[in-house]
């Protein structure tokens, strides 16, 4: 049998792993400097925890666990009835009641429901795990990925919201990745589209706005009109997608647009103290800039207040970030008006755009520090004791396991990117020395063994 | 809909992470120390990749995975007739063709087939993931928990062998846990078992060895004559399971034992060689005793060689620890002659004993170093450029995200173990001052904010 992985999987060898754990690592100890607090939730989940949160398109990507037990001949009708349902498209406990993590936003919401009176609010949790979807594979999308999400629940202090935009330039400072985090709110398009045509027609301009960047605004314009939208009406939404300059100059441009309209007023004073915040402590960090834009929407989400988007500068690639605050994260769990903000890192594309530029730290690929060569029974005794001598003084180290030809152990430590060989042959042995060899500069001395530890201190 | 977790699945909070990670980390740091390399496997394996590779038993425990797309009405006859399958016990492709990992070894074996021109061999490899099995949930067996192997493949050389018991040391003394690592050999036990009736007994006597810890001599004894063996096989294999003393005295009795048996005088030769590699570092690293012990078997799986398992003294707990040498990884998937040698941790069961014993860091709970009171509007914006500039300083910080009565701070700050509170009330703000408070301690100083950075540096 020849062993395959299942389309859409990947595993990942130690040099990936490694600039994985760089970027992931960098996340984590930001979103700990900012008082967010781990959480890991099981890869299983009920099925009716999730069937329903993620629209019907959403739904029929969730995998699904087949429960065990179901050759129980006692239970035969039942499974075959079962068995029924599922071909006419309808779920069925007595077939499958579990299914796998889809994203880590319910989950939370699960977590939060269920533990709300012994959790400390507002909770400020992040979670870094694997989400499972039955997509259609394609480049850069795959059936299990990692997300990473940091949420505030329980607070509508706008101070949460400026605070994610510092945690974005603060991890992509790290990471050395300029980026242009973009910044907008849901109740300016909401005043948008109250302007326009009323606010049934939200959900058809955000949609049709989402798309500018791929399509064009004549294309945007053509969707709005299928949608039933006056020319006059088109031509404000023109108008708003239009709006430049500075934010300062955005904003202005915004408050005459929106003029008469409460929730877009709403809508720019939050933008206007979030703002605030990000100016009270700019230049003390960074380059990355944090700008409204108009034509921000984040598709169709459970958003209604701030939304952000992140993109790498000089490069081609999709939004390597993106989030904002929600009104009610666990209504559906029948715990009402927890309100909620958080930001997620789009962790593969951020590899990638890493591996492009070329930015990964030089000496990501360190392995282990110090191959002993293996030059016989006797030799190799001596050096099993002096590399636990190294590796009691933390030095990473390996012996050859066999005598080979010293050709062979080169190779080993080259594969591996070992910076050093210690070599103790007969001679050594006698005279209690060792030949320790950069094996980068390819430069050798011979040290007294008792030295070792001091020589790589 | 109130929400629930699946039976035998858990959410970790941030006080059972820290715990988790500091073990996770402490075993990490030690397989790198020694040289292994992290690999990562998906959660999803093709189902014929794990059917058939841990018996009938468990076989019945994968988890497996509902394909979909089973409403295409194009596909209902063939759909339908894998439905009959399944219930008759069998597999269907049109039904399910993906699996949940099981274990980390066979997904170990499958990445070493596959990519075995590519690989440095011999290959040392660590994984730490999540696994799951359908089994009866009961108090410390979930059906999603975490292993910790490593695994040497391509290699029969014993310094493996000895690497993976001094890494067995360095990791539990790491953890300050005392622990009993026992050692035997699967070669020895199959000379037993060719002494006492041949080798078709070997599978017999090793089930019946292993059961002597929980049922005793006289239980294991009518097992053996359920099995038909003699008085006088079981009388020699009696006298196997009572040899006792020091590891040399030990290697000398069973030399008589097993005197004209070549398989039995091949193990104990391995295992003399094994202990001399120890030996030959004792005393430089540990207290935790390495000890031959012949009633180790580790029940019925692939070992050939060498054999470990691990205690904790002191504590009533079963093995956390245990591995061995084995003949053939990778010949399932069609890569014949690659042995390994390897290794687990038993994490949850470690958390246990490190729980029951009280041995965690006093610190682990440590989150957030500050939190910034709020005191209004101004009084905030000014803590909140001060923490930035903490943060910047690699400074853990929070400000309270609402202008609570201080009272609901100083509880939130002690529910997530804070230990520090910084309050700016306006008199701060006008005289450029801070009011830094130790809630431990209960102490507090008025220092000028821009003295904060030295004075938790």
């Amino acid at each position: 049998m020849k062993p395959s992985l299942p389309q859409g999987t990947r595993d990942f060898s130690a040099d990936i792993i490694r600039r994985r754990r760089f970027i992931l690592d960098t996340i984590k100890d930001v979103f700990e400097l900012y008082g967010f607090e781990p959480l890991e939730t099981p890869a299983l989940e009920n099925l009716e925890t999730l069937m329903g949160k993620y629209g019907d398109e959403g739904d029929k990507l969730i995998f699904k666990i087949l429960n065990n037990g179901l050759d129980n001949p006692l239970k035969k009708e039942e499974i075959q009835k079962g068995f029924n349902k599922i071909l006419e498209g309808k779920n069925e406990k007595n077939i499958t009641e579990r299914a796998l993590r889809y994203d880590l936003t319910i989950p939370f919401a699960r977590y939060v429901s269920m533990n709300y009176g012994k959790l400390t609010m507002p909770y400020k949790r992040y979670q870094m795990q694997s989400v499972w979807r039955a997509d259609r594979p394609q480049k850069g999308r795959y059936r299990e990925f990692y997300q990473c999400d940091a949420d505030v629940a329980g607070t509508n202090s706008l101070i949460s919201d400026a605070e994610l935009a510092l945690i974005y330039q603060q991890v992509f400072r790290r990471l050395k990745i300029d980026v242009d985090i973009k910044i907008n709110s849901r109740k300016i398009l909401a005043a948008l589209a109250e302007v326009c045509g009323g606010s049934d027609k939200m959900s058809a301009i955000t949609v049709a706005i989402d798309k500018l960047d791929k399509i064009g605004i004549e294309k945007v314009k053509e969707e709005l009109i299928e949608n039933n939208l006056s020319v006059q009406q088109i031509s404000v939404i023109e108008s708003y997608l239009q709006i430049g300059g500075s934010n300062d100059e955005k904003l202005t441009k915004i408050t005459t647009l929106l003029n008469n309209v409460e929730t877009g007023q709403k809508g720019i004073e939050e933008l206007k103290i979030i703002l605030n915040y990000i100016n009270e402590v700019a230049g003390q960090s960074s380059t990355s800039s944090i700008n409204i834009d108009f034509t921000l929407a984040r598709g169709l989400n459970y958003y209604t207040g701030i939304i952000y988007e992140v993109k790498a500068k000089n490069i081609e690639m999709g939004s390597i970030g993106g989030g904002g605050r929600y009104d009610d994260l666990t209504g559906l769990f029948g715990l009402p008006n927890i309100p909620g903000v958080g930001i997620s890192f789009g962790v593969d594309r951020i590899y990638d755009v890493m591996t492009e530029l070329n930015i990964f730290p030089e000496d990501i690929n360190k392995s282990t520090t110090v191959l002993f060569f293996n030059l016989g029974e006797k030799e190799s005794t001596v050096a099993f004791k002096e590399m636990q001598v190294l590796r009691n003084n933390g030095i990473s180290c390996e012996l050859f396991y066999e005598n080979a030809k010293l050709d062979k152990q080169f190779k080993y430590a080259s594969k591996k990117n070992i910076p050093f060989a210690i070599i103790i042959g007969s001679n050594e042995v006698e005279q209690k020395t060792c030949i320790v060899r950069d094996l980068l500069k390819a430069e050798q001395q011979t040290i007294p063994v008792d030295n070792l530890s001091s020589y790589f201190r």
